[in-house]
Protein backbone atom coordinates (compact mmCIF):
# COMPACT_ATOMS: atom_id res chain seq x y z
CA UNK A 1 0.00 0.00 0.00
CA UNK A 2 1.77 3.20 -0.75
CA UNK A 3 0.04 6.93 0.00
CA UNK A 4 0.49 10.56 -1.47
CA UNK A 5 -0.01 13.18 0.76
CA UNK A 6 -1.73 16.69 -0.05
CA UNK A 7 1.07 18.64 2.05
CA UNK A 8 1.13 22.61 2.46
CA UNK A 9 3.61 22.92 5.49
CA UNK A 10 0.34 23.61 7.67
CA UNK A 11 -0.49 22.24 11.48
CA UNK A 12 -3.31 19.98 9.47
CA UNK A 13 -1.40 18.75 6.82
CA UNK A 14 1.54 17.67 8.68
CA UNK A 15 -0.28 16.12 10.95
CA UNK A 16 -1.86 14.63 8.10
CA UNK A 17 1.13 13.21 6.95
CA UNK A 18 2.58 12.18 10.49
CA UNK A 19 -0.73 9.75 10.44
CA UNK A 20 -0.01 8.00 6.87
CA UNK A 21 4.21 7.83 7.52
CA UNK A 22 2.68 6.16 11.13
CA UNK A 23 0.33 3.83 9.19
CA UNK A 24 1.99 2.72 6.06
CA UNK A 25 5.94 3.44 6.89
CA UNK A 26 7.85 6.39 5.41
CA UNK A 27 8.91 4.61 2.18
CA UNK A 28 5.55 4.22 1.03
CA UNK A 29 4.18 7.65 1.49
CA UNK A 30 5.03 10.39 -0.99
CA UNK A 31 4.71 14.39 0.03
CA UNK A 32 3.02 16.44 -2.50
CA UNK A 33 2.80 20.13 -2.52
CA UNK A 34 1.38 22.84 -4.36
CA UNK A 35 2.33 26.31 -5.00
CA UNK A 36 -0.03 28.57 -6.48
CA UNK A 37 0.72 31.81 -5.94
CA UNK A 38 0.82 32.87 -2.84
CA UNK A 39 1.73 36.20 -1.25
CA UNK A 40 4.76 34.50 0.13
CA UNK A 41 6.78 31.29 0.24
CA UNK A 42 7.17 30.49 3.87
CA UNK A 43 4.57 27.54 3.50
CA UNK A 44 6.79 25.85 0.88
CA UNK A 45 9.82 26.53 3.08
CA UNK A 46 8.33 24.84 5.89
CA UNK A 47 7.19 21.87 4.08
CA UNK A 48 10.57 20.97 2.29
CA UNK A 49 12.62 21.10 6.02
CA UNK A 50 9.64 18.82 7.24
CA UNK A 51 10.01 16.50 4.46
CA UNK A 52 13.21 16.30 5.38
CA UNK A 53 12.76 15.69 8.99
CA UNK A 54 10.42 12.66 7.87
CA UNK A 55 12.66 11.73 5.24
CA UNK A 56 9.86 11.21 2.90
CA UNK A 57 9.99 11.72 -0.88
CA UNK A 58 8.56 14.73 -1.69
CA UNK A 59 7.06 16.95 -5.04
CA UNK A 60 6.37 20.18 -5.63
CA UNK A 61 4.40 21.25 -8.56
CA UNK A 62 3.46 24.80 -9.68
CA UNK A 63 -0.14 25.68 -10.57
CA UNK A 64 0.02 29.20 -9.81
CA UNK A 65 -1.46 30.13 -13.66
CA UNK A 66 -4.68 28.29 -13.01
CA UNK A 67 -5.37 31.31 -10.54
CA UNK A 68 -3.88 33.98 -12.71
CA UNK A 69 -7.63 35.42 -13.07
CA UNK A 70 -8.60 34.87 -9.43
CA UNK A 71 -8.68 38.08 -7.09
CA UNK A 72 -8.23 36.04 -3.79
CA UNK A 73 -7.00 37.95 -1.03
CA UNK A 74 -4.08 35.43 -0.81
CA UNK A 75 -2.66 35.66 -3.71
CA UNK A 76 0.24 38.17 -5.07
CA UNK A 77 -1.29 39.71 -7.97
CA UNK A 78 -4.69 40.09 -5.83
CA UNK A 79 -5.53 43.83 -4.87
CA UNK A 80 -7.10 42.55 -1.96
CA UNK A 81 -5.37 42.62 1.55
CA UNK A 82 -5.25 39.51 4.23
CA UNK A 83 -8.04 39.82 6.25
CA UNK A 84 -7.20 40.84 9.58
CA UNK A 85 -10.84 39.54 11.61
CA UNK A 86 -11.23 36.50 12.97
CA UNK A 87 -13.46 33.75 10.37
CA UNK A 88 -16.75 34.12 12.37
CA UNK A 89 -16.81 37.50 11.98
CA UNK A 90 -15.61 37.08 8.00
CA UNK A 91 -18.08 34.47 7.83
CA UNK A 92 -21.06 36.78 9.05
CA UNK A 93 -19.97 39.32 6.46
CA UNK A 94 -19.51 36.80 3.87
CA UNK A 95 -23.50 36.05 3.75
CA UNK A 96 -23.65 32.90 3.19
CA UNK A 97 -20.58 32.53 0.66
CA UNK A 98 -17.08 31.54 0.68
CA UNK A 99 -14.62 34.52 2.34
CA UNK A 100 -11.89 35.89 0.55
CA UNK A 101 -9.68 33.97 1.16
CA UNK A 102 -11.22 30.77 -0.95
CA UNK A 103 -8.59 30.11 -4.01
CA UNK A 104 -11.70 29.17 -6.32
CA UNK A 105 -12.11 25.29 -6.04
CA UNK A 106 -8.60 24.77 -5.03
CA UNK A 107 -8.52 21.71 -3.08
CA UNK A 108 -10.62 20.03 -6.03
CA UNK A 109 -7.49 21.30 -8.11
CA UNK A 110 -5.18 19.98 -5.89
CA UNK A 111 -6.82 16.05 -5.14
CA UNK A 112 -7.54 15.44 -9.08
CA UNK A 113 -3.63 16.75 -9.37
CA UNK A 114 -2.98 13.97 -6.69
CA UNK A 115 -5.02 11.60 -8.10
CA UNK A 116 -3.21 11.95 -11.49
CA UNK A 117 0.43 11.36 -9.86
CA UNK A 118 -0.53 9.05 -7.46
CA UNK A 119 -2.38 6.91 -10.04
CA UNK A 120 1.32 7.25 -12.38
CA UNK A 121 3.17 6.37 -9.33
CA UNK A 122 0.83 3.45 -8.25
CA UNK A 123 -0.14 4.97 -5.02
CA UNK A 124 -3.88 3.84 -3.41
CA UNK A 125 -5.01 6.36 -1.31
CA UNK A 126 -4.61 10.42 -1.25
CA UNK A 127 -4.40 12.23 2.46
CA UNK A 128 -5.43 15.43 2.47
CA UNK A 129 -5.70 17.33 6.14
CA UNK A 130 -9.43 19.32 5.60
CA UNK A 131 -11.35 19.49 9.12
CA UNK A 132 -14.68 20.89 10.28
CA UNK A 133 -13.67 24.21 11.23
CA UNK A 134 -12.69 24.82 7.76
CA UNK A 135 -15.73 24.06 6.04
CA UNK A 136 -17.82 25.43 9.18
CA UNK A 137 -20.80 28.51 7.48
CA UNK A 138 -19.36 27.59 3.65
CA UNK A 139 -16.36 29.46 4.37
CA UNK A 140 -13.80 27.14 2.59
CA UNK A 141 -16.92 24.50 0.80
CA UNK A 142 -14.00 22.69 -0.59
CA UNK A 143 -13.20 21.37 3.07
CA UNK A 144 -16.39 20.10 3.42
CA UNK A 145 -17.41 16.48 3.96
CA UNK A 146 -20.18 16.88 1.29
CA UNK A 147 -17.26 18.10 -0.99
CA UNK A 148 -15.44 15.08 0.12
CA UNK A 149 -17.23 12.12 -0.49
CA UNK A 150 -18.43 13.78 -4.23
CA UNK A 151 -14.68 14.24 -4.81
CA UNK A 152 -13.90 10.46 -3.78
CA UNK A 153 -16.64 9.14 -5.46
CA UNK A 154 -15.39 11.05 -8.77
CA UNK A 155 -11.83 9.91 -8.36
CA UNK A 156 -12.98 6.34 -7.77
CA UNK A 157 -15.03 6.20 -10.98
CA UNK A 158 -12.54 8.58 -13.01
CA UNK A 159 -9.62 5.78 -12.19
CA UNK A 160 -11.98 2.68 -12.13
CA UNK A 161 -11.78 2.18 -8.24
CA UNK A 162 -7.85 2.20 -8.33
CA UNK A 163 -7.17 5.06 -6.14
CA UNK A 164 -9.16 6.85 -3.31
CA UNK A 165 -9.17 9.58 -1.25
CA UNK A 166 -8.77 9.94 2.82
CA UNK A 167 -9.57 12.75 5.04
CA UNK A 168 -9.06 11.46 8.48
CA UNK A 169 -10.06 14.83 10.18
CA UNK A 170 -13.47 15.69 8.26
CA UNK A 171 -15.26 15.74 11.22
CA UNK A 172 -12.33 17.03 13.72
CA UNK A 173 -12.11 20.50 15.03
CA UNK A 174 -8.57 22.05 14.86
CA UNK A 175 -8.07 21.44 18.21
CA UNK A 176 -8.69 17.63 17.83
CA UNK A 177 -5.72 17.83 15.02
CA UNK A 178 -3.53 19.62 17.45
CA UNK A 179 -4.21 17.02 20.28
CA UNK A 180 -3.37 14.13 17.45
CA UNK A 181 -0.59 15.85 16.23
CA UNK A 182 0.62 16.08 19.95
CA UNK A 183 0.34 12.44 20.68
CA UNK A 184 2.62 11.12 17.58
CA UNK A 185 5.04 13.92 17.90
CA UNK A 186 4.30 15.67 14.51
CA UNK A 187 7.10 18.74 14.66
CA UNK A 188 4.49 21.47 14.81
CA UNK A 189 7.70 24.22 15.17
CA UNK A 190 8.32 23.54 12.13
CA UNK A 191 4.79 24.18 10.53
CA UNK A 192 3.59 27.46 8.89
CA UNK A 193 0.26 28.66 8.99
CA UNK A 194 -0.01 32.58 8.55
CA UNK A 195 -1.23 34.02 5.66
CA UNK A 196 1.30 37.01 5.82
CA UNK A 197 4.93 36.30 4.87
CA UNK A 198 6.72 38.16 7.46
CA UNK A 199 9.48 36.57 9.48
CA UNK A 200 7.37 35.67 12.36
CA UNK A 201 3.21 34.76 12.14
CA UNK A 202 1.10 37.93 12.20
CA UNK A 203 -0.86 36.76 14.96
CA UNK A 204 -4.23 37.73 13.63
CA UNK A 205 -5.08 36.66 10.60
CA UNK A 206 -7.75 33.97 10.69
CA UNK A 207 -5.36 30.94 10.29
CA UNK A 208 -3.02 32.74 12.85
CA UNK A 209 -6.53 32.89 15.39
CA UNK A 210 -7.64 29.65 14.91
CA UNK A 211 -4.07 27.93 14.90
CA UNK A 212 -3.20 29.60 18.49
CA UNK A 213 -7.01 28.69 19.64
CA UNK A 214 -6.27 25.24 18.66
CA UNK A 215 -3.47 24.88 20.09
CA UNK A 216 -5.01 26.79 23.80
CA UNK A 217 -7.99 24.53 23.75
CA UNK A 218 -5.12 21.66 24.64
CA UNK A 219 -4.22 23.62 27.41
CA UNK A 220 -0.53 25.19 25.72
CA UNK A 221 0.87 28.08 24.02
CA UNK A 222 1.82 27.41 20.29
CA UNK A 223 5.09 26.04 19.61
CA UNK B 1 -24.85 33.51 -18.27
CA UNK B 2 -21.40 32.40 -18.93
CA UNK B 3 -19.80 28.93 -20.22
CA UNK B 4 -16.59 27.70 -19.76
CA UNK B 5 -15.89 24.47 -22.40
CA UNK B 6 -12.97 21.99 -22.37
CA UNK B 7 -11.50 21.72 -25.86
CA UNK B 8 -9.31 20.17 -27.60
CA UNK B 9 -10.14 20.64 -31.24
CA UNK B 10 -11.21 17.24 -31.55
CA UNK B 11 -14.75 15.70 -33.43
CA UNK B 12 -16.37 15.97 -29.49
CA UNK B 13 -15.33 19.12 -27.87
CA UNK B 14 -16.24 21.09 -31.12
CA UNK B 15 -19.58 19.97 -31.48
CA UNK B 16 -19.90 20.59 -27.48
CA UNK B 17 -18.35 24.53 -28.10
CA UNK B 18 -20.85 24.68 -31.27
CA UNK B 19 -23.93 24.06 -28.83
CA UNK B 20 -22.34 26.06 -26.08
CA UNK B 21 -22.06 28.96 -28.70
CA UNK B 22 -25.62 28.47 -30.32
CA UNK B 23 -26.82 28.41 -26.53
CA UNK B 24 -24.90 31.58 -25.18
CA UNK B 25 -23.91 33.38 -27.71
CA UNK B 26 -19.76 33.79 -28.74
CA UNK B 27 -19.59 36.32 -26.09
CA UNK B 28 -20.34 34.39 -23.21
CA UNK B 29 -18.54 31.69 -24.21
CA UNK B 30 -14.68 30.67 -23.27
CA UNK B 31 -12.64 27.79 -24.42
CA UNK B 32 -10.35 26.29 -22.68
CA UNK B 33 -7.35 23.92 -23.92
CA UNK B 34 -5.13 22.25 -22.04
CA UNK B 35 -1.51 20.82 -23.60
CA UNK B 36 -0.78 17.55 -21.59
CA UNK B 37 2.40 16.08 -23.02
CA UNK B 38 0.92 14.27 -26.29
CA UNK B 39 2.92 13.40 -28.44
CA UNK B 40 2.04 16.15 -31.13
CA UNK B 41 0.24 19.47 -31.09
CA UNK B 42 -1.73 18.95 -33.96
CA UNK B 43 -4.97 19.24 -31.80
CA UNK B 44 -3.90 22.27 -30.34
CA UNK B 45 -3.02 23.80 -33.21
CA UNK B 46 -6.41 22.72 -34.70
CA UNK B 47 -8.02 24.25 -30.95
CA UNK B 48 -6.41 27.51 -32.07
CA UNK B 49 -7.77 27.83 -35.76
CA UNK B 50 -11.42 26.77 -34.75
CA UNK B 51 -11.22 29.15 -31.51
CA UNK B 52 -10.55 32.25 -34.54
CA UNK B 53 -13.27 30.66 -36.78
CA UNK B 54 -15.88 30.98 -34.17
CA UNK B 55 -14.34 34.01 -32.53
CA UNK B 56 -14.36 33.59 -28.86
CA UNK B 57 -11.84 34.09 -26.30
CA UNK B 58 -9.13 30.82 -26.08
CA UNK B 59 -7.27 30.10 -23.24
CA UNK B 60 -4.47 27.63 -23.16
CA UNK B 61 -3.17 25.98 -20.64
CA UNK B 62 -0.07 23.81 -20.08
CA UNK B 63 -0.37 20.58 -17.33
CA UNK B 64 2.28 18.67 -18.75
CA UNK B 65 4.52 18.25 -15.52
CA UNK B 66 1.51 16.89 -13.80
CA UNK B 67 1.58 13.33 -15.94
CA UNK B 68 5.29 13.42 -15.85
CA UNK B 69 5.56 10.36 -14.08
CA UNK B 70 2.66 8.47 -16.15
CA UNK B 71 3.89 5.59 -18.59
CA UNK B 72 0.19 6.20 -20.81
CA UNK B 73 1.13 5.80 -24.09
CA UNK B 74 -0.32 9.17 -25.58
CA UNK B 75 2.97 11.22 -23.73
CA UNK B 76 5.83 12.28 -25.28
CA UNK B 77 7.86 10.68 -22.55
CA UNK B 78 6.32 7.14 -22.65
CA UNK B 79 8.04 3.89 -24.07
CA UNK B 80 4.46 3.03 -25.52
CA UNK B 81 3.32 3.12 -29.22
CA UNK B 82 0.07 4.08 -29.87
CA UNK B 83 -2.04 0.93 -30.39
CA UNK B 84 -3.27 0.36 -33.58
CA UNK B 85 -5.86 -1.72 -32.82
CA UNK B 86 -9.64 -1.12 -32.64
CA UNK B 87 -11.09 -0.10 -29.16
CA UNK B 88 -12.77 -3.15 -29.11
CA UNK B 89 -9.73 -5.42 -29.05
CA UNK B 90 -7.97 -3.06 -26.64
CA UNK B 91 -10.61 -3.10 -24.62
CA UNK B 92 -10.87 -6.89 -24.53
CA UNK B 93 -6.67 -6.71 -23.78
CA UNK B 94 -7.22 -4.55 -20.85
CA UNK B 95 -9.36 -6.76 -19.37
CA UNK B 96 -11.81 -4.72 -17.26
CA UNK B 97 -8.90 -2.29 -16.73
CA UNK B 98 -8.32 1.45 -18.72
CA UNK B 99 -6.71 1.09 -22.16
CA UNK B 100 -3.08 2.28 -22.51
CA UNK B 101 -4.06 5.86 -23.95
CA UNK B 102 -5.83 6.28 -20.52
CA UNK B 103 -4.11 9.25 -19.33
CA UNK B 104 -4.60 9.05 -15.57
CA UNK B 105 -7.72 10.74 -14.37
CA UNK B 106 -7.31 13.49 -16.87
CA UNK B 107 -10.66 14.11 -17.27
CA UNK B 108 -10.97 15.06 -13.51
CA UNK B 109 -8.21 17.24 -13.22
CA UNK B 110 -8.94 19.60 -16.36
CA UNK B 111 -12.46 19.64 -14.82
CA UNK B 112 -11.22 20.86 -11.74
CA UNK B 113 -8.75 23.17 -13.78
CA UNK B 114 -12.05 24.30 -15.96
CA UNK B 115 -13.75 25.02 -12.10
CA UNK B 116 -11.28 26.98 -11.10
CA UNK B 117 -10.51 29.57 -14.00
CA UNK B 118 -14.81 29.38 -14.41
CA UNK B 119 -15.01 30.36 -11.20
CA UNK B 120 -12.32 33.08 -11.10
CA UNK B 121 -14.13 34.25 -14.52
CA UNK B 122 -17.80 34.80 -13.66
CA UNK B 123 -18.64 31.33 -15.53
CA UNK B 124 -21.89 29.58 -14.41
CA UNK B 125 -21.15 26.08 -16.33
CA UNK B 126 -19.00 23.87 -17.56
CA UNK B 127 -19.11 22.08 -20.93
CA UNK B 128 -17.40 19.06 -21.80
CA UNK B 129 -18.34 16.45 -24.31
CA UNK B 130 -17.82 13.35 -22.83
CA UNK B 131 -19.81 10.67 -24.69
CA UNK B 132 -21.31 7.09 -24.23
CA UNK B 133 -18.81 5.56 -26.49
CA UNK B 134 -15.63 6.81 -24.81
CA UNK B 135 -16.79 4.97 -21.88
CA UNK B 136 -17.58 1.73 -23.03
CA UNK B 137 -16.05 -1.14 -21.38
CA UNK B 138 -14.28 0.84 -18.87
CA UNK B 139 -11.60 1.80 -21.33
CA UNK B 140 -11.53 5.79 -20.21
CA UNK B 141 -13.39 5.93 -16.92
CA UNK B 142 -13.44 9.84 -16.76
CA UNK B 143 -15.99 9.79 -19.58
CA UNK B 144 -18.61 7.57 -17.88
CA UNK B 145 -21.83 9.05 -16.48
CA UNK B 146 -21.18 7.53 -12.90
CA UNK B 147 -17.82 9.82 -12.98
CA UNK B 148 -19.36 13.24 -14.62
CA UNK B 149 -21.72 12.68 -11.82
CA UNK B 150 -19.63 12.83 -8.86
CA UNK B 151 -17.31 15.70 -10.56
CA UNK B 152 -20.68 17.74 -10.90
CA UNK B 153 -21.07 16.95 -7.54
CA UNK B 154 -17.67 17.56 -5.79
CA UNK B 155 -17.58 20.86 -8.41
CA UNK B 156 -21.63 22.15 -6.86
CA UNK B 157 -20.13 21.12 -3.12
CA UNK B 158 -17.09 22.58 -3.36
CA UNK B 159 -17.79 25.89 -5.17
CA UNK B 160 -20.88 26.82 -2.72
CA UNK B 161 -23.03 26.31 -5.86
CA UNK B 162 -21.43 28.73 -8.09
CA UNK B 163 -20.82 26.57 -10.98
CA UNK B 164 -21.43 23.38 -12.40
CA UNK B 165 -20.75 20.83 -15.49
CA UNK B 166 -22.82 19.91 -18.16
CA UNK B 167 -22.02 17.10 -20.34
CA UNK B 168 -24.67 17.36 -23.04
CA UNK B 169 -23.17 14.09 -24.80
CA UNK B 170 -22.86 11.63 -21.85
CA UNK B 171 -25.65 9.83 -23.01
CA UNK B 172 -25.06 9.93 -26.79
CA UNK B 173 -23.08 7.67 -29.43
CA UNK B 174 -20.43 9.22 -30.83
CA UNK B 175 -22.17 8.92 -34.40
CA UNK B 176 -25.03 11.20 -32.78
CA UNK B 177 -22.18 13.62 -31.80
CA UNK B 178 -21.18 13.74 -35.25
CA UNK B 179 -25.11 14.03 -36.33
CA UNK B 180 -25.74 17.36 -34.16
CA UNK B 181 -22.33 18.55 -35.22
CA UNK B 182 -23.70 18.22 -38.89
CA UNK B 183 -26.84 19.91 -38.07
CA UNK B 184 -25.18 23.17 -36.48
CA UNK B 185 -22.29 23.24 -38.99
CA UNK B 186 -19.79 22.58 -37.19
CA UNK B 187 -16.51 23.09 -39.02
CA UNK B 188 -14.96 19.18 -38.71
CA UNK B 189 -12.83 19.69 -41.55
CA UNK B 190 -10.36 22.10 -39.34
CA UNK B 191 -10.68 19.09 -36.37
CA UNK B 192 -7.84 16.56 -35.34
CA UNK B 193 -8.93 13.20 -33.96
CA UNK B 194 -5.59 11.51 -34.67
CA UNK B 195 -3.38 10.02 -32.04
CA UNK B 196 -0.52 10.38 -34.05
CA UNK B 197 1.10 13.52 -35.30
CA UNK B 198 1.73 12.62 -39.19
CA UNK B 199 0.72 15.31 -41.70
CA UNK B 200 -2.71 13.61 -42.11
CA UNK B 201 -4.42 11.48 -39.91
CA UNK B 202 -2.88 7.70 -39.71
CA UNK B 203 -6.66 5.59 -40.33
CA UNK B 204 -5.79 3.06 -37.77
CA UNK B 205 -5.34 4.36 -34.52
CA UNK B 206 -8.42 3.41 -32.25
CA UNK B 207 -9.47 7.64 -32.34
CA UNK B 208 -9.49 7.28 -36.75
CA UNK B 209 -11.42 4.57 -36.56
CA UNK B 210 -14.36 5.50 -34.34
CA UNK B 211 -14.32 9.10 -36.14
CA UNK B 212 -14.18 7.55 -39.63
CA UNK B 213 -16.81 5.18 -38.10
CA UNK B 214 -19.37 7.71 -36.59
CA UNK B 215 -18.97 9.84 -40.22
CA UNK B 216 -19.87 6.22 -42.10
CA UNK B 217 -23.05 5.83 -39.87
CA UNK B 218 -23.95 8.91 -40.71
CA UNK B 219 -23.85 8.31 -44.25
CA UNK B 220 -21.05 10.26 -45.28
CA UNK B 221 -17.33 10.25 -45.61
CA UNK B 222 -15.23 11.71 -43.03
CA UNK B 223 -15.18 15.82 -44.62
Amino acid sequence: MKALVLFSGGVDSTTCLGMAIEKYGREQVTALSVFYGQKHKKEMEAAKQIAVYYQVEHLQLDLERIFQYSNCALLSHSDQDIPKEDYASQIADAEGKPVSTYVPFRNGLFLASAASIGLSKGCDVIYYGAHRDDAAGAAYPDCSKEFYQAMNQAVLEGSEGQIRLEAPFIEWTKAEVVRKGLEINVPFKMTWSCYLGGEKPCGICGTCRDRAAAFAENGILDI
